[in-house]
Parts: C-alpha cells; structure tokens; sequence
C-alpha cells in the first residue's frame, strides 16, 4: 500500500539564487567550472573517465608540489580527507600528537580518537600559532608516531607557516607527518615533498574553485609502507587508501573498481584544476596574497582591529576580524546578504520570493560569516578565495562591511532613544 | 622551490562523450537533471540549501515509503550507505547475518567484521535468492541483533522478493533490519515502514537518475535508539548518523554543522526526485516492469538464456543473460560501445579523436556491461533505469545485442577458416 504521499513541495521548481560567497567556503565555482558540471554521465570506469581521473592526479600532484604516486581524491567533503589520513595511519593505541590552532585540530583529535589513536594534544595560546619550539617539547616529551596540523585554521584565520621546520622536525623523530591545507592550499605555498609532509589533503571547493564533495589527498612512499605494515585491517571501506589507490592507478597500471565515482564532481575538479594550470601556481598564490594584503590595509583604514595580531601568522584566503564593541554580528551578516529582509527563517515562501526581488534589484546577496567554534560571537571571516580573490571584490566587501557595521550602529542609536 | 613542472595535460580542453548507459549504473541522467547541476554554488548552511535538502528529504520518504525523521543523504557513493548502516549498528562482537545472492552481501560482510562485527553469512544457491525457511533456520542458529540482505543484487540480476517475510521475521526475533536498495528501487515495490524495515539506502545513479555521489538513507526510530544506546562512540566521524542527521535537521528545528555537502550533487538529486514525483511511484516502477519484461521477452526471441532461471527471482532494474557458448563477451561489449574500434587501450589520443567521429557518425556508443564478482565471464548486464527505461531503448539494446553476438561469430568463423 502507497501510504505516503507523493510530496507537493517537489512540484516546485528548483530554487538557487545567484549569491557572492565570501565566507570560508565553499567559494563561488567559475562559469568554465559551472558549465562542465552539465556534461553528460560516463561510467566509473570508462576509459574517458579514467583519463579526466589521470589529469587530475597530475593537477594535484602540481598544486602539493609532489611527485608521489599515491595522489588520488576520496569521494567525500573535506572531512573525509581528514577521516582516511586518520583511519589509515592509525592503529589501537598509537601515539598521535595533535596540534591545535582552532576547531580543526580538536576535530583531528576526536576523529583519531574513535580510531583508538592514544591522542596528545599541543594547543596555540588563543590567536596564536604554534612556534617550533612549543612542538619540540611536544615531541620530545610524546614521542609520537603522528604529527597532526591544519596548515591554515579557517576558524581562527591563523597560518601555521613554519610546516618547513616541523617536516624537518618530523624527520628527525621519524614521525608521520599528516597535513590538512583545506583552508589554505593556493593561498600560501606548499612544497609536500621538500617539507617532508606524508599526507597532505585539501578542499575542492575554496581556492580551487570546484564544488565540494571530493577531496585531493596525497601520500609519500613513507605512509603508504605503513599503511601497508599494518596489523589490522583499515576500519573503513569506503577510505581505505590501498583500494581507492587501485582505483587511480597509483600502484598499477589498469583500474580496479571500489566505489562509483562521481563523474560529475570530476568534471568540475578538472576544470578548476585548469585553470590554476594556465594560471600557473606562483601567480595564483600571488594573487591571493595581493588581495588579501588590499583587504588588510582596507580594514585597517576603516579602523577594524585583526583578530590574528602577528601579519605573518594570517591565513590569506581566510581573514578573521574582531567584532567591534557593543555590534551585533548577526545584523552586519544579515545586512550583507539581504539588507532589510529579516523575517525569512519562518516564512520560506514569502522568502523566496523575497530574494527574488532582492536578486532582481542586483543588491549584495553578499555572505560574510561569523566566528566557529572558539571564536563565534568574536569575529567575521571573510575568504578572499578562487573567483572571489579580485582586487576588486576585497574593496567591494570593504564597502559593504563598512555599510553594513554602520547601519548596525544607526540601529543601536535607534533603540537607545526609545 | 616549484619543482613539480605544470602538467600539460591540463592544457587540453575536457572531453567527455554521450553514451547511452544501459549498464549496471550510472543510468543516463535527463537534461532537467543535467542543467541543474550547473546551478552557482551557495553556502551549506544557508537557508536555500536547507530548503532543498528538506525537498530531498520528502522525496526520499515518498520512494521509500516511510514516514522515518531520520532519513537523510549520506556524502558519498553507494558504498557509503553500507558503511553509515554497519559502522553506526554494530558495536565490538554482535552478531550480524548477512545474506548473500551476490557480490553485496560479500562485500556488507567485509564491512562488517572491519567494524568488529560476529558475521555469520547464509548464502543462496548460484542463481538463486534465498527463500524465508532458509533465513529462518539461520536466524534460529545464530541469533543475530542485524541482518542484511540486498533488495536486488547487481552482480547476478537476483531480486529478493521475499522482504515482508523476512521483516516480520526480524520484528519476532527482535533483530534490525538492513536493506540496500541501491539496485532495486524505482524498478520494484518497496515499502520500509510497512515491511519493518530498520534501515535502508539506495544509489542516486540508478533508477532515480541523478549523477552518483549522494546516498539516500532511512533509520527507523529503533534504529536510532539503538545508535542513541551505544557504548562507544560511532568509529566514523563522516558516516556518524546522529551528527549527519542533525545537520539535516532530522532530530531538531535547527541544523547543525557537520560537513560541507555537495550543492551540485543535491541540485541533481532535488531535479531527479522530482521527476519521479511528477511521475508518480507506482507508474514510474510499473515503467519499470514493463520494459525489463519487454527486454525479457526479447531476449527469448533471440534464443538467449536468461542467468536467473526463475522470473519471479529476476530483477527488473538489471538483467542477467548467460553469455552464449564460445562467444567472446569481451568482443560483444567492444562491439556494443565503438564497433570495430579495438586498438584504443594503449593510444589515448588516437581513440579520443575515434571516439569524435564516432559520435559524429551517431554510432552506438552503447553500454553493455560483464559479469561482476562470481559472474564475471558468465553474464552480460543489461540496465533499464530511469531515462534508460522505454520500451523503445529495450528494442534498441535488443538490435544491438543481437548484431554484436552475430559479429562476434562471424569473427570466430573467420579465425577458424585460418
């Protein structure tokens, strides 16, 4: 018996709204980008779709600067980037030093945890990064078979810059050495190998410019011999690097199967990969450094204070700014996306068509974000990343920050007349 | 240092061809469907995203027929529904008996025991499903807390028809239920809620048509009690259903962060979902029957046997045929895909130009797919799923079919003159 009804909401027709996403991701994809998502489905296997997998791998080969064999994606959000480094390199009661610069380092360390990883945490004093100092004495006092760090902390906007020395570090103690650059990869440089970096993974969906749901992840000879010494199986199918491996030919020749990938992300993987090509690394790391430093000195010029105080330990792509005192952050984000609309969150219907109009007028549709973990309620982030990291953009997210902060203010003054 | 040179490969535009997949999956995906993919990206968390993952989700209940809160998309291919079910149901030593017609219940069993499951597997006859006596018997002898069983098994064609049966058995030995749709539904009835079923998902590339990538998931409500009970925490932090549903607002008003989801993926799969909708369930599984039993039919006419012997045991999605004798499958598939274009595995350029003209001269393009697993060798795979689904590409696969076979004789015949 049909007893549950066909749904009318899906005799709607499907609604997007064309908006500027200049939060910490995902970042808006280019119209190349777009464009080759509509492309037509192939099989998983498929020599066509083996060869855009192939360009791919040598796309993120260039952009970690490595040469290693095992460079694939895991078909997941950046998260499971962070899942198959973890659940492939650890065993019941390894030791993993974790370092903390934000949320990801506590997501790393719960993660390993439910591995059976035996977790020891270095945390950065709060807005801080951790100087190479700090890890020795970690190191020397944990003796851990993994190091783990964000390279870049997109809830704190803190760059962990000194990735050479703890490479060199990790060497030294002969430690696994796990790189997340989901936030920064393309924003600052990367050299895996020269850096002595074992797996290293990024996001698809912020400077890139593709859409989330792959992840590029890369490994040296050194983890992968690990991973193949282990005792026990890896716990998850779905991530087990060996097999994901045999899928992208990283070991052999010819394709084995282990999951439908999907070709769709490929695609757009491809395109965006590409265009960093023609745009060439150095010149694409460049240009976000250059629009990331405009965007300092334009918030400096509006008298905004950083929340990272030390220039050299900013994030490029992802910049965190104190809320100003007695500004409610809610109405600064809220007036940058739809300005006067605020009555949304119950009312879908009137909303859409609200947003509409909203889209119709060409107002900001603009998306700066508030804080995350740690540091919600005490910053804005704004990401100057892919298509977004214009000179251009930063001066028009300076005006409409500035507006909106102030407009905040008239609507302080307002309510202490009353 | 950039020592990685900047691949060329990348300098090339993408190249994808238009196929007609009537394979195991993907399905071909309609251009409602494809347009939408190339939609702009928005945040994951606004208020538009969520409004289209709530239209998922009453898409979902609809083709599963359920009323559970708990049903969401996991981020991930197929694969990754098998994993959320085992990694978020089993605990250390429970027993699970796993049911195998096929590759999937081996494949489920592997999942299993890596999360430390006490599999114990009852396995059909070749060519066979397994009848309720049979499960029952194992059910006395191992007592289990799950049990798994696909609805349809790809690798042989092998629909278990039995699922009321087998849910009522589950509800009187107080054992949950898994069932993995992902080749079954859309091409035969399936009802959750009325069948006891505790937990199902299915693929989004197969009948639903829409680009793999996305899981569609259900937990009944003992389920989740079950998950809310255990001990330890969920192995995957990514395949955590509590926290996934959460983020899909499934337990609460409000969602919660857990991973960046795929917009595009979500896009495709909203369109997809409402197609079926416009369709109707019961008229779009009818559709279903009726082409597999047209194909059937035709497959008679021609003097091909079918794999699965009994009709009532045949899955309308995926048809097995047995490849006739002394014929080379391998030939037949080549034949089907690029006709007489063989040379292509090792030249990658010249067959990418081949492939052009192929297209251009509107040639077949046509997938017909091998065995898989114990099949390999034996059968043919011939999917009718969702574009896919007509009467008039069920004659088509049948000319080709036929042409191929006759080809590929004619080949032996000339060899044997020599």
């Amino acid at each position: 018996m049909m007893d549950i009804p066909n749904p009318l909401v899906l005799k709607r027709p499907l609604f997007v709204p064309i908006k500027t996403l200049m939060g910490p991701g995902p970042s808006n994809c280019s119209q190349r980008v777009l464009s080759a998502l509509s492309n037509p489905m192939i099989g998983h296997l498929h020599p066509e779709c083996l060869q855009i997998m192939s360009e791919i791998k040598e796309g993120i080969k260039y952009v970690f600067q490595t040469s290693n064999d095992a460079t694939m994606c895991i078909s997941g959000s950046g998260h499971s980037g962070l899942e198959s480094a973890m659940c492939n390199l650890i065993e019941e009661n390894d030791v993993i030093l974790v370092a903390s610069i934000g949320l990801w380092g506590h997501r790393a360390a719960d993660i390993a945890k439910r591995y059976g990883g035996d977790v020891r945490l270095v945390e950065a004093t709060f807005g801080h990064s951790l100087t190479i100092n700090e890890i020795e004495i970690a190191f020397k006092y944990h003796q851990p078979k993994i190091f783990f760090t964000v390279q870049g902390d997109s809830s704190t906007g803190l760059l962990q810059s000194n990735l050479k020395e703890i490479g060199e570090l990790c060497h030294k103690y002969n430690c696994l050495f796990i790189v997340d650059t989901i936030a920064s990869l393309g924003g600052t440089e990367f050299f895996m190998d020269e850096w002595f970096v074992d797996v290293a993974f990024t996001g698809s969906q912020k400077t890139l410019g593709a859409p989330p749901g792959l992840t590029p992840i890369s490994l040296s000879m050194r983890a992968i011999e690990c991973i193949r010494a282990r005792k026990t199986k890896v716990k998850v199918y779905y991530f087990d690097i060996l097999l994901i491996g045999q899928y992208w030919s990283c070991f052999s020749m010819s394709a084995i199967y282990h999951h439908t990938i999907s070709v769709t992300l490929l695609y757009g993987l491809r395109e965006a990969l590409a265009q960093v090509c023609a745009e060439g690394l150095k010149a694409f790391i460049h240009r976000h450094q250059h629009c990331s430093y405009r965007l300092q000195q334009g918030l400096k010029d509006l008298g905004l204070e950083m929340f990272v105080k030390n220039p050299k330990e900013r994030l490029p792509t992802i910049t965190t700014i104190k809320v100003p005192f007695g500004i409610d952050w809610r109405k600064v984000i809220e007036y940058a996306m739809r300005k006067y609309v605020a009555h949304t969150q119950t009312h879908t219907h009137m909303y859409i068509c609200e947003i509409n109009i909203v889209n119709f007028f060409n107002r900001y549709c603009m998306e700066i974000s508030g804080g995350l973990g740690s540091t919600v309620g005490k910053v804005f982030r704004i990401g100057l990343m892919g298509e977004n990291a214009t000179l251009e953009r930063a001066d028009l997210i300076l005006n409409i920050l500035h507006e909106a902060i102030e407009s905040s203010k008239l609507d302080n003054n307002e309510k202490s007349k009353i």
